[in-house]
């Protein structure tokens, strides 16, 4: 797409950090990483998140991300790995061309996770039927 | 495995509110969510993390993850919807039976993404060739 960056990153129009490439995907570093190495893996058509991927597109992709997920993790020693993929504005999502990030992690890095708490009484399962009615 | 608790789950040893279930995929509501709808996505078979998990599981992991992705958003009506898979105890892995959470969110709804800081000067090319040479 015409003034997606990641579009533009894919023609090499704008440089980048390239890690890995295929047939139909893409990954290189973000240039602002939590930690060094995360790495951003990408489909070279354009879609704008996992709404609209085509369904052979994300599996190829999470297949990159897998492959990712390891290198980044031995080429950097890292403690652990999260796969994130953010969608929509309110979501986190900043650029609207879907994309994995692999994110290595380091013992007692101060990094949280968001609180959870535990459902009120009666409402799992009226969330269990509308979810499951999305579905029919 | 005998003492996982998604193990068990999925064979009904332990209740849960499933709402998506396939030959090789499950889906059910996490019961202490970051949001109501917050749904968890795990292969049946069992795999500690993604660097274990076989490639074509993980393809079909994915493709449930995107269903569950619309089918949440559409049913509580979400600004936007995060897929995160938590690998390792640093990671913030809890169940380590592999699983993408399936997460709904709000606009302005105060969650925050980690911080993020751009690479001292040379750095990103030297993790640029030691990641590509883990791929070698």
């Amino acid at each position: 797409m015409k003034e997606c960056i990641f579009c533009k990153i894919i023609s090499g129009e704008i440089p980048s950090y390239k890690v890995y490439e295929d047939r139909e995907t893409l990954a290189f570093l973000d240039i602002n990483p939590v930690h060094e190495g995360h790495t951003l893996v990408i489909p070279k058509d354009h879609f704008e998140n996992i709404y609209s991927i085509p369904p052979e597109t994300l599996a190829r992709l999470s297949l990159t991300t897998q492959k990712m997920a390891i290198a980044v993790k031995n080429a950097v020693e890292a403690d652990g790995i999260n796969i994130i993929m953010n969608n929509e504005k309110d979501a986190g999502q900043i650029v609207f061309h879907a994309h994995f990030h692999v994110i290595p992690r380091r013992h007692n890095d101060g990094l949280a996770n968001w609180p959870q708490k535990p459902y009120e009484a009666g409402v799992a399962s009226t969330l269990q039927e509308k979810i499951k009615h999305t579905l029919e």
